[in-house]
């Protein structure tokens, strides 16, 4: 997959300013566009907004360009700190007034700090010999459960996530916040049906399929050391052409009235399974 | 825990009127101020959309006062159908048109049918002898992570909710959605700490408590067949007052770089540990 070239994210701020007040500075302006994924896909930048978020950023070395802050709204002594690591760094401090912070903070009750991070994906075809936990999700439709299921593959030790087809963006804001951090530190990948199954003929890596149909109890899978495990989207689960190229099949056993679980803990209920046996061994 | 009297959800409908086309109709407008939890509780009711979960409240026969729809956006045939059996169950059947739907409609892309149920409570005090899988969630905030919790509970055979404190609403209309019917059949209780903690005086049941500390790996608990499953918040996880009357303590081992799981999915991993520990009983 190749990468178009991108737009420049800007402009680069007069460091004599001591502070944007105005909501239609081109930077803030911006700032308020990297909502929409086009935007975000065109100049390979994203949003970050609250303190535990970024200073997780500062904390596993993720590439941030830009923090935004506002002294009436930063209270926290943690958030100070971070802001002060983060010059250390060379990452460009930018000050705001609270009227600007509004125009492009996504949470209520804004903590006054946000950041601008620059998308770290990862090519399928780099990755040669895959080696521990990785999930493909296929289609997966929600920013929120994309993001919990970040949170949740790196809590199980798990490497990185693959996107397949028309999911949801890991950048999008949502993804971002309900991944804690996990976006950080995990590799991410995204890419065709196609382009899948090609990779999996050239790599040594096995694939696990889950599905709501009768097929092995997740339970008694004895999970590979090195593997992929496959999820579907949350209306259609798994297409035919990828289950066709799984080697195994799991489902979760479920009594009660519901026919599904949502998507984010039928993954976490896997993943854990599977980190409990790797522990254990 | 007493309730206040109810006030009255109405008007009734004229039979005569054939639809509903003015979006001040008294009806409507109290269909609209079910968003708010003071009119959901002065009221007693709640509001459903959508026809999958219409359909399985009329298949597990909640309590449904009124179901509305609009004929311009209702093409499902197994829609019509769920109108039909509704009206043989006495259900109230009104019709309003486009406009008025939107009004209060909660999903893009509206499939023109919704109903208001009327909220089922069991008090705490009629359950002297639990049986089976509860759950208590302390000052839970998310009503997403609610329902989420009220879909994974069904899924493992459980048999009811014990909101605590301040919880969400069972009855928010996020809540309702993402348990994709769970709510139907789950008992649902509300009650303060010192209540349950009067209640667990009484009554012979373990509390197993979740925590993010160190205790008791949630794969090594012997689970007793009758159990309450704690959980706490988002933000604070469980307060002192309840850690202090729990049986026992258990946490779920975790890699990587978050220091917590998403509640919805620490709650399913624990609950299909126990589900599972069940069925092969």
């Amino acid at each position: 997959m190749s990468y178009p070239q991108q737009k420049i994210f800007g402009p680069r701020i007069d460091k004599k300013m001591k502070q944007i007040s105005s909501q239609s500075n081109d930077y803030i302006k911006n700032i308020r566009r990297l909502k929409h994924k086009k935007y975000r896909d065109e100049t390979g930048r994203y949003y970050i907004e609250g303190i535990r978020l970024i200073g997780e950023a500062l904390r596993t070395d993720a590439n941030l360009v830009s923090i935004l802050h506002c002294p009436d709204l930063l209270t926290s002594e943690f958030g100070w700190h971070a802001i002060k690591i983060a010059e250390e760094k060379g990452i460009e401090i930018i000050q705001v007034t609270e009227d600007v912070f509004q125009t492009f903070s996504l949470k209520e009750g804004p903590q006054g700090i946000a950041a601008v991070g620059k998308q770290n994906w990862l090519n399928l075809d780099e990755i040669l010999t895959p080696q521990g936990l990785w999930i493909v999700l296929d289609n997966v439709q929600d920013p929120g459960n994309l993001g919990t299921i970040m949170r949740s593959l790196d809590g199980a030790s798990g490497k990185g996530i693959i996107l397949v087809g028309n999911s949801t963006d890991a950048f999008h804001p949502t993804a971002v916040r309900s991944s804690t951090g996990a976006i950080f530190s995990l590799n991410i990948c995204k890419t065709t049906e196609q382009h899948l199954l090609e990779w999996k003929k050239n790599i040594n890596i096995a694939f696990i399929g889950t599905v709501c149909e009768i097929a092995t109890s997740y339970k008694k899978c004895d999970y590979p050391e090195n593997m992929v495990l496959i999820m579907g989207s949350e209306q259609k689960g798994l297409q035919k052409e990828i289950i066709d190229i799984c080697d195994e099949l799991i489902t979760i056993p479920m009594g009660g009235n519901v026919d599904s679980l949502n998507l984010a803990c039928a993954a976490s209920i896997v993943l854990f399974e599977i980190y409990d046996k790797r522990i254990r061994k």
